[in-house]
């Protein structure tokens, strides 16, 4: 929802390169929803970059034998993948600079930070301030800007956005779990149902209605 | 020799964990050297990271039909890769976090950072505070350390302390070219034979004496 929703305000400013990484998630569900998204909004390109780094990585998204859920108390879930956008956004720093790209698109939201540290403002300031200095083009006075728009909205919000920019949630993937249907328990779920819900806007892909 | 001589002092301290990335770069020869420095000094493991991001990355380093001669009045050169170093303590940060490392090694230094904006200290000192706000262990007030030991020094420098930290010099290998026998001619080696040279230590890579 939150990519999707990024694409879309992207691609009303002018040209977009799409960047997708498969980095050992339990599941390629959402590589093909970033596809048909990339397709549906006349991205230029679209990288899918294979990052074989899940076995490194201590989390339970890249670890199958863990469990998904929160333990109460604790405030970082077991989601969370060491150092994950910060790897995300030093690709997109990368390649937004040898495509001589103006601005990263960052779906980092109001409702992850409260649970992860690199969804943060104060990790979006710090690494606007690194892309500046670790790149050519920000040692020229030309930094690529680092924009994080839905930073400070709730998902009814971000709901609410994507159906201005008609987002065709139908394409889009939310679930941790990659089966033919969203599961309706993890985080992302349920995260996802307050959005539609909270915004009054049917979910499409709440085919059973188990997500009123 | 500047990651050598890191691996050397990190040894010094505890237990080492080593990373490899193979992004790409125009030979994997530099790969096995790093393989046979991680055996050398007793490193706890060794990760070679394949990142496929060759094609997507616009540098000399790693397309071969580019020209590795740095241009007259040009101040960065064309082995400039956009945002390397970023990508590289990215994923040493999310590896690091993972095997409860207290510190990174990055052997950024002082010849290197005349000419790459991420070998500079404002670089270092800005990934550093990224570092802490986008980790679990630095929220938790348990930071991982970025290292840059040989930021401020010489390569010939860099050379004496390789010296007394016992570096195995013929394990190690700086030239852009992957032959038998380093080229001699391309910066990182002019930049190599700069450091023996002023050390007044003889460089056992080189066997035919070119580079006195």
């Amino acid at each position: 929802m939150d990519s999707a929703t990024c694409l879309a305000l992207a691609a009303r400013r002018g040209t977009v390169h799409a960047l997708s990484v498969h980095y050992g998630q339990r599941h390629p569900r959402e590589l093909r929803s970033a596809r048909a998204l990339a397709r549906h909004f006349g991205a230029a390109s679209h990288s899918v970059v294979r990052l074989p780094i899940g076995p490194l990585l201590d989390s339970a998204l890249t670890q199958h034998r863990r469990t998904l859920t929160r333990r109460p108390g604790r405030s970082i879930p077991p989601t969370y993948v060491p150092a994950r956008n910060t790897l995300f956004l030093a690709l997109a720093l990368g390649l937004a600079e040898s495509r001589k790209a103006r601005a990263i698109y960052f779906g980092a939201n109001a409702v992850d930070y409260s649970g992860y540290p690199d969804c943060r403002p104060e990790f979006v300031r710090a690494f606007r301030r690194l892309a500046r200095l670790a790149t050519k083009t920000g040692v020229e006075g030309r930094p690529i800007a680092i924009r994080a728009p839905l930073l400070h909205r709730s998902k009814p919000d971000i709901v609410r956005l994507g159906e201005r920019l008609r987002v065709p949630w139908a394409l889009t993937w939310s679930c941790y779990e990659g089966g033919r249907r969203p599961c309706s328990t993890c985080d992302a779920c349920r995260l996802r149902r307050r959005g539609f819900k909270g915004a009054h806007v049917r979910d499409p892909l709440d085919i059973a209605g188990t997500t009123p």
